[in-house]
């Protein structure tokens, strides 16, 4: 299984935001819906070997956790639309502490970042980290950050992480994910 | 510079399409909004030295192509609705036979793949071409099909022209372009 979590820093917490404004209403969002689609979207096909952690740490808060599954999820097209839809949905329902469906493929729960490390080992993708071409044996599980960096508390959390570079160039979120996957898929080929 | 054409067989070229339904009213006007995303954005900064050139030719026609300039454009933000709102303020603005401005670094005009080969040498991005990884010295230009194969006429017009492919699995038209700007930002590094 390949995991991908992304820290939302701004991303809302509640299903208020709105569908014609997931920058400024749903608190950047639409970086999190760019990153669902990167992580499960083929030509004519679905990753089915993928899972995809919306770390979601904005207002009003607490944080909740997203989980998108490769292999359950339906009702999900590659515009930031419609993944952001999914994501309000799970929004809307009552958010326990263990995950819940909200729609097929799609849970929520309570909980952000500490909670989901203490559950899987996950590497870090930053630009100082070791390049995907010239690793060895790529690890399952990666940690992103959405347009901001990550905190100094939640690089406390991931300090003692390997840590991986998809290239020269500092990259948005999604793209990153893209061009792992690419990596990925060549060395499965 | 580095100029991404991609062919959007269903894309209106009417303005009345609606911004809260790109893959339907835009005729999957979304896949192209995608790809403007890919072609131009780093981390924190733009790709400037990159052109995207949409082709439109969907309803109700005649093809229109939509130009992006890296070097000029303002007002693009990352998600989808931004590069939309921008392509449709394009579509808004009368459409002659020579690019018209319609805001900073967008510009449109009458026409579509027939005439843009005519000014550029393009390679073509296709499962099948030569390993991006391998290949020796690669072009500046690609042209890139959205969510449909080039057509028997559009494959005509492209015979004979180079084609590469990113990897061993079938790609979005977008996640094809973020892998080829990795592979030419490492050439370059």
């Amino acid at each position: 299984m390949k995991r991908f979590a992304i820290v939302g820093h701004l991303a809302t917490t509640s299903a208020a935001f709105s569908l014609n404004d997931l920058p400024g209403s749903g608190g950047r969002m639409d970086v999190l819906c760019r990153c669902v689609n990167s992580s499960f979207f083929l030509s004519h096909d679905l990753r089915r070997d993928a899972e995809c952690y919306l770390i979601l740490c904005g207002e009003p808060g607490p944080e909740k956790t997203v989980l998108f599954r490769g292999s359950e999820v339906r009702y999900l097209s590659p515009d930031e639309r419609s993944s952001a839809a999914l994501i309000k949905k799970a929004l809307a329902i009552p958010c326990g502490d263990e995950f819940r469906e909200s729609t097929p493929g799609v849970y929520i729960r309570r909980g952000g970042l500490s909670r989901l490390l203490a559950e899987f080992p996950f590497a870090v993708l930053d630009e100082g980290g070791e390049d995907i071409r010239t690793a060895g044996e790529l690890p399952e599980n990666y940690l992103l950050s959405d347009h901001h960096n990550l905190t100094a508390e939640e690089e406390s959390l991931v300090g003692g992480y390997r840590s991986y570079s998809v290239g020269p160039r500092s990259l948005h979120a999604d793209h990153t994910i893209t061009v792992l996957l690419n990596e990925m898929d060549r060395r499965e080929a």
